[in-house]
């Protein structure tokens, strides 16, 4: 391996175990693609500013080609000096043309910049293929009536389409999310050189324009120092995962034999040797677990970053694990969230008995009698006394007598009680946001919606390899 | 102290050292203003839809506003429930009404919106401030030249309106992330009841439009359960706070013996009862400090929801703490930054100084050569060997006299030998970013921009005690 | 507020916003307990080796008293400097021989091991409690039997007793965590100045001994900057608040309707005044939602320390509020745990049902077969053929009669068969660490053992009572 | 790939992204060692108990010796299936006897503990390299004379082996965290089957012993669930790793221009082409930045299992990449810590220079003019007028002149003055923990024995090489 920087000041190489614990190579290896692309893009502003010869960046671009081909590169201290190291080898010093009013700084500002901006596309798109599945289950789930749950009690009887929608409610602001990193990714950081700016002619328009980002970054010091589009992302990522973590708890729990709420399909869930009908909900776990390294990532890149001094430390070598596994990570938790969520059945006889079971309707009696002008408060008291009734005889709310409506108050007729029934309970909440029918049709709508404008935000962010193909034929004056 | 709702079960009430416990009075308290600007609106919409009479929504508004006056609150549970306790002992039983269509659940998720809001706007307009200041003084140290850094080293020079502009680009950011973080706030929550929605014909787009949100939030049990807008709102807080923190690690470095680029005015700085010349630059380190508070809580805030079912969990409430002290700590980082940074003052003999004594114009050397169209490796060696030169004489590099020059390569002529004047490889740097003076101006400019609009964002978002006069006196039917 | 050291300097004071964000007096009064304990054990050292004359060491003794007894302390901007301005008032210049070969930076240092160290007592003192009880209830419920879960499925037969000391084997674990930093709080770290040592004949050999330290700490740079023994025990908390989490997570679930193990007394649960048999579990959900704060301020420690330069820097300032909140917040986790598992109440005739309903014994039929000669994977396929065989005609395997066990293998005997029954399976794991009845007795005797050791360690700790009272009378000379 | 545990159910298989997905293989393929030593010490024991007959263990050791020999392992869903597997395809149905009464649950506790225990032996002996070094160095410092920091400010003057024995007071607590880690790990957790224990006959004490465990884990249920040995680990590693970060930052600080008082080997230091006077410290930049990891880590491992029901839950397998990412990030960073600071040469003229040109020695002034008798707040104003007056002439205190002194005060004299020497200075500070000859020599003494007890405790964990062999041929009956 051939550290040129040292070797060239006349020094004694670094120590071999000093190299191998500074090398960033093992990690950013991975970013080769968004390494050739930047430099695609330098080159030709190069070019088209008469800073570098036509017919040697001709021959440059013509190298940088291979390498996307072959993606061989030697032994050396970052994906930079590999590609550096081996354009050397092959065009001799004109390759040293492609690093003029550029330093490694802003390049790996620029790579680590692209990355991001074409994680966050492959998330958008597994959000929007994610909000796709939530409404359509949705849409078929709508006569299905469960509990809904507060501090794991049962609390009212809602639809599952409504407790899937509020899956989906999640996950479409995590799309707004990554929607701001986007956002913070659009400055282009190329050109600014080690930090203060270079005195060749160049124009950092031209390759904003290339690489189709929306501004420039304003300041040279802060942009080789600054990782906050990397911070978003996990933090982007974290909050999402989180989410996940969230849906999961409740399938674990639906998957219990207590619950029984759910079959999962044995195509996503462990079985057992000896009990055939136990199917262990470990993609749900692991998805559960996945939280940990999200969170761990975000903690590392601020424990990183906090009280660096301004500008560029090489401290900052360390964002590159957590900046590589993040995308991965999120798009593999989204992913197979989506994939398991399909792999689950929901038995529609057992969440409706859990409801008929229970006396969550006691706030719909409540809310019925209300609305017949009887104050509130007694209402409720009244709403009580059925409920305690029932208890003492054993019987579900569902299954209130009319005898024992009057007993608890004269006023609950059969009017009233038919808030006893599940459905009719899950049907009168009809206000914007309630698990009633039109509320929730809204609802899948705006689902829709969501997944469609995440789809569009996915596309709309350059793909490496359209950016690469174009930069290979533009015009280099 | 009274818990409503156990006792009304016919309970034993809870042990008084769970009940202390579990009470987030201590800290909910603070939430008081938010809480009845929130009780304002639902009664308003209650008493417009007919649900509450027009009388006793004017008997509780009277009282809401006594509370407001006055904020006397009993012991209870939270303040939500002290505010309704008040109500009940001079109310009664007409006190109730207040409560239709509402819980607990989508009250708290309202008040710790408005809260977020309220907070963000303060954390906005300290920006506009921080940006403000920042820009004043680049245009007042656009002839101060001192060295930028890189690994702690001595890299490029640079003017110090440079590096103010640097830190003004990370603020600048913070204000898009807090402008982030109010899209997140923009959903109203109240009207989504426990977890489902209501049967009562209430209307949210009421509530919404008196409050001045931007939409509704889409799903009730999902509406409960979120905390997105709070680790939104602690995610931003500890990004900006870790910018600071950077410029903290600056100035506590420029301020010591070795570098002595600054001195701290006495207002600032804690002396030494001894040693007069002492100027310790605390206020610096602790808001470095303060990075750990900020990054503590967002974890805290992650660490409760990971994991959590769907819907409303009462692990929530630990959300009060992280949330309530978000706001205040992030504004007087920015506060306390501002302040320190206008204390402190440059001494422009040494920091020219810093950078006459060195080689760190060598690159300009090169750069001026390669412009001759000397290839650029090959100029790179001449400017390094003029370094040497100048090294083994004891020179620096902005003395180097043009026999040296000649003799380290011919063809760096006086022109060439020019850029080792540190103020001229500040001003050739004219580039989009750089540290040249267009360059600057445009910063400079930016930076005014960006702080208008932090003001106008801080400006945008109602005032709680704007808001509390308007209800006050808004027609209730 | 006088803040002696910049008047004296003839500076301009602070400016108040400044020494209002800068100041730790708000946070630190809590520590005064222990800075007056500390500033007598030194003022004894003082007097002893005739630093300080002993009628003036008399006198401040007196002063320190008055103000144990009044805890009355003026503002200033810590607790060292409020106790130093009221000594001075009361005795004028004499009160300042107090500091004498001392600085704040090692005071502080003092004070906080102090504190933590008692904290750590008072966490033992919980945790032993918590292991009686504990063992106490095992004791108790060695003949309920319920599932043990993997992935929230039903796993094995267990006791009761056997997920009670599985518990406890968790917070025993703790007592030895709080053990190592007890461990790390014996060093003495009063004498080291502000950094460097003094010059005075000081011996901290008198001090610790005075203060019941084990050993002083090594060097002076390293003790002023050094918060080992803070990070120790907030690491020690956030563990043992997660294996609370755990925990609370269990009974969370347990109370479910749909798991209806155990029932909350109305002393700890919420109820509501509608549903008079709900029983909400905010008291776990709270014990369980602590861990973001402790895991928060976990990092906050690190945060604010990572990277800083050797010695003491202000930010080390920004560890009171972690240090402060750590004791508190876990032993009333801890306190909270042991009174609300007093108060939970598991049905056994539930939990028994849901043994007997499914199939958890196969893996002991398997075992019991093996047991017999059989070889073992055939032993795993023959009673997985009587589970089959079982679920056919819709039996538990509890029900699996002679000719259905035949049927399946014919060397599934009788005595074979009876590892279908919960109990027996239970009885079987005999070996160490199994749920059998030998192994859960020395379980019970090594938690009982535990706690008696974790209680002792508390008693161990010297009380800042008793040690103000010692210090209080001991001879000065 | 073949997952029996699913097939055998006669199920569907998993899909393969999911089997991608929730597959440990790509990690836990770094733990077969531990793997084959923990099936090692289980085989012998059921050989023992004759629970395995003895040709057969002799089958099952061979083929486990050919794993360790070749390391060849199918791709399965985790290192545990593929060892079965592998032998399996070699020794059919007898190869299952091995996973008699066990389960992958206990089978990876152990070997998460084997692997740990281990490498807390590898990270014991690197502290104890890095103490010793750190001793050789301070022996050879005693005379270097340099600043103490408080606030980055020059604070008192110092031995070049204070300072170095204040970082080895950081590492040689680190070594007392390793060693509660290791105590944490010797519980022996083998034998408890999947969660409950078994009812084979077995003894887990044969297995605790071969394997040179300590104890016994007490509990089943605990022992699947529990992961604190990971948490230990990784929190001693964070620690030590920010102890680490806090030495970086020195070094980065002195090395700069503005410090210069230390120049770094070329063996350790990047260099520049141009500016061959540069060296970069990047070394300890990483070396700092890696805190970033150490503590996501911790944070990963935390929020992993926060809130987890108690027992087994395949949350747990997220426990990998932290556990194995941390031996070697620990043992890297003290490693590269010692090398580095090798090559860190001060520079004693530089640092002696800070010194005597500055104010630092008026404590010393002030500290022998008090022990002349004269009260200690005069002599504090004496020393402060002392400096005053040297300010005013130019000079720093080291060049007072006796009628400066006289001036600022009679008492003054010319033994009070020899406090202005540095060196004076630092041969004052005698007590414990000073920077005086005395105490020094004491500390050097402490480090040296701190190293040979880290070595020691290093040592005295069996190495899994020397486990394997004595397994290889122990008695089998």
């Amino acid at each position: 391996m051939i550290v040129a920087k040292t070797e060239a000041a006349g020094e004694r190489s670094l120590l071999p175990e000093v190299l191998a614990f500074t090398s960033s190579l093992p990690l950013d290896r991975k970013l080769v693609r968004e390494d050739l692309v930047g430099s695609l893009a330098h080159l030709t502003m190069l070019a088209r500013k008469g800073i570098v010869p036509r017919d040697a960046a001709e021959a440059i671009r013509e190298e940088l080609r291979k390498v996307w081909q072959d993606g061989e590169l030697p032994d050396e201290e970052d994906v930079h000096m590999a590609v550096e190291a081996r354009l050397a080898a092959r065009l001799g010093e004109r390759a040293g043309l492609l690093h003029t009013a550029r330093s490694r700084n802003d390049q790996v500002a620029l790579d680590l910049r692209l990355h991001v901006r074409a994680q966050c596309a492959l998330a958008l798109d597994q959000i929007g293929t994610l909000l796709r599945a939530l409404a359509a289950r949705a849409k078929a789930e709508q006569d299905t009536v469960l509990p809904a749950y507060t501090h794991r009690q049962r609390a009212q009887p809602i639809s599952l389409a409504y407790l899937l929608c509020g899956y989906g409610a999640m996950f479409a602001r995590d799309a707004e999310a990554l929607g701001f990193v986007l956002q913070g990714c659009a400055a282009m950081p190329l050109g600014v050189g080690a930090i203060a700016g270079t005195s060749f002619p160049t124009d950092r328009e031209i390759v904003r324009k290339l690489l189709r980002f929306e501004r420039l970054t304003a300041n040279g010091l802060d942009t080789v120092g600054d990782r906050d589009f990397a911070l978003d992302f996990a933090y982007a990522a974290a909050r999402s995962i989180v989410h996940a973590s969230r849906v999961a708890t409740d399938v674990v729990d639906f998957a219990s034999a207590e619950f029984s709420f759910v079959r999962l399909d044995g195509d996503i869930a462990c079985g057992s040797s000896m009990m055939p009908q136990k199917r262990n909900p470990d993609l749900f776990e692991i998805i559960r677990g996945k939280s940990g390294q999200a969170i761990g990532n975000l903690s590392s890149l601020f424990v990183t970053l906090k009280g660096l001094p301004g500008g560029y430390n090489r401290d900052l070598q360390e964002d590159r694990a957590p900046i590589l596994e993040t995308g991965p990570l999120l798009c593999s938790v989204l992913g197979m969230l989506r994939l398991g969520l399909e792999h689950v059945r929901f038995d529609p006889a057992r969440t409706l008995a859990a409801v008929e079971g229970d006396y969550m309707q006691a706030t719909d009696v409540a809310e019925a009698l209300a609305q017949k002008g009887v104050p509130f408060r007694t209402a409720y008291q009244a709403a009580g006394r059925l409920v305690r009734l029932c208890q003492e005889r054993g019987l579900p709310l569902a299954k209130a007598t009319p005898e024992l409506a009057r007993e608890a108050d004269p006023r609950i007729d059969t009017d009233v009680l038919r808030a006893c029934d599940p459905r009719a309970s899950v049907g009168r909440k009809r206000n914007q946001g309630g698990t009633g029918t039109e509320s929730i049709q809204a609802q899948i709508a705006a689902l829709e919606a969501e997944a469609t404008r995440a789809a569009s935000a996915a596309k709309a962010v350059p793909r490496l390899e359209d950016l690469f193909a174009e930069l290979s034929t533009t015009e280099l004056r």
